[in-house]
């Protein structure tokens, strides 16, 4: 009987054109789908997500689900075959079978993106593909002014990337703040839904602001112009990261929240 | 006038064989010895360095020399041209202009190395490049036991990797202990000078003390044999960090040590 298994899974976007299947490209939703295609001796299993990624963004605790003819007890070994076979890049953190109501994108209410950067003279190397790296200094007390702003419900079409799915571009940001530790900036963005590119324009603004080159305020003016052409530069994908996505059940980067057994959580 | 030149550099081992310069490989030295020519158009630049990495192997502060026509105001910029055309590999953390009669390897009196092992259940992601992952679980206490042998001076002949330099093999261990953060393991071991895969032989062996193959006992054997043969497998380059290298005037990870103007350091 086909069942709606979830995963939590943790992915290095590096390497990756991407979420979405593209022929001819090496994406997250290609290769799982084909790898679990392979394993279930299927022509094509679908599998959904609470929302794509960009080539090269990162996920801690994306959430996916695919419709799969399993047992509970088949689960771990699920798990461990796909972390198996994308050693390194991709690892399953937890498994189960929800009910079929459950869906990973419609289902979702709140989502956490986290953007790290690196403000020193000398380049990263262990965190290469992890962090963006700016020799400038950066003024984190302008750019938390600004990125305070965008806290509450706003139009963020100005933030949006091109595309041609047109979505309400009306959205409620919940936090939207930065973490020092050292030289190392974590900028930290949680929302009831992101637009195409959305955490990479915002920090492509906030960054001309840390660099001294806008005031704060120019947030407000971005966010009034309704336009992308006045919103600052896309910021790198390699230091964006999806935290997790929450749902009335469980957040997705919580150990043993309310699943069932089957579960495997690296900690 | 030629100075002797000292850099302390940051490296991910991952895309390098080693260290020592081979033909028709990408070795650390090669790569450097070949860019610091470039720069200062010399046929051929000789680097000295406090020892010699294995393929796969990172170091975070290890410590180099080469004798270069340069002024005490030109060093952040030669630091900065390295780090920038070996970008997310190597990064020049600190540079300086010491008395000749300074030898990376003639002058070290202590070094640390650091191996990193994961005991999970899934295998890393983000950290898959520095990190021995095992499914098993680790006995650390047991580890800890035979690490604590090692502590003073011994014949390490035992863990030696096959070498055609013969070198002294007794040594003395500073250090050897186990430091365990959640399902993160790391060994550090400190002492005054390392045979070749020294380290790695020894971390071969304790896994095998970690896993119940072996009792921490098992280690006064491997000591007391003198022979290779008998201890464990050589665990993977890719847990293993050189951390620092100590000499009188200074250990390598300290920031603004005993060194003149011209370092720049990260943090």
């Amino acid at each position: 009987m086909s069942q709606n298994v979830v995963f939590i899974i943790e992915y290095v976007g590096t390497n990756f054109h991407g979420w979405q299947m593209q022929p001819g490209m090496r994406t997250l939703q290609g290769e799982l789908e084909r790898i679990l295609a392979m394993l279930f001796h299927k022509e094509r299993v679908i599998i959904h997500t609470s929302g794509r990624t960009d080539s090269g963004v990162h996920a801690r605790a994306q959430v996916i689900s695919a419709l799969l003819d399993i047992t509970q007890e088949e689960l771990p070994t699920l798990a461990r075959s796909i972390s198996n076979l994308l050693r390194g890049e991709v690892c399953v953190r937890a498994i189960a079978i929800l009910p079929k109501e459950f869906h990973p994108r419609y289902s979702a209410e709140r989502k956490q993106y986290e953007y790290k950067m690196l403000s020193s003279p000398v380049p990263p190397t262990f965190n290469a593909d992890f962090v963006y790296w700016t020799h400038r200094d950066l003024n984190i007390e302008a750019m938390a002014k600004a990125a305070s702003v965008l806290i509450g419900e706003h139009d963020f079409v100005s933030f949006q990337g091109s595309t041609e799915e047109p979505i309400p571009t009306v959205k409620t940001i919940y936090r939207s703040e930065f973490i020092q530790r050292g030289q190392e900036i974590s900028y930290l963005i949680e929302g009831n839904g992101f637009l195409k590119q959305m955490v990479r324009n915002i920090v492509g603004s906030l960054i001309k602001i840390g660099e001294g080159k806008k005031t704060p305020e120019w947030i407000n003016d971005i966010l009034a112009a309704k336009d992308r052409r006045v919103a600052g530069p896309t910021a790198p994908a390699h230091g964006l990261f999806l935290n997790w996505v929450l749902y009335q059940e469980f957040r997705s980067d919580e150990p043993w929240g309310k699943f069932d057994n089957g579960l495997i959580f690296r900690s």
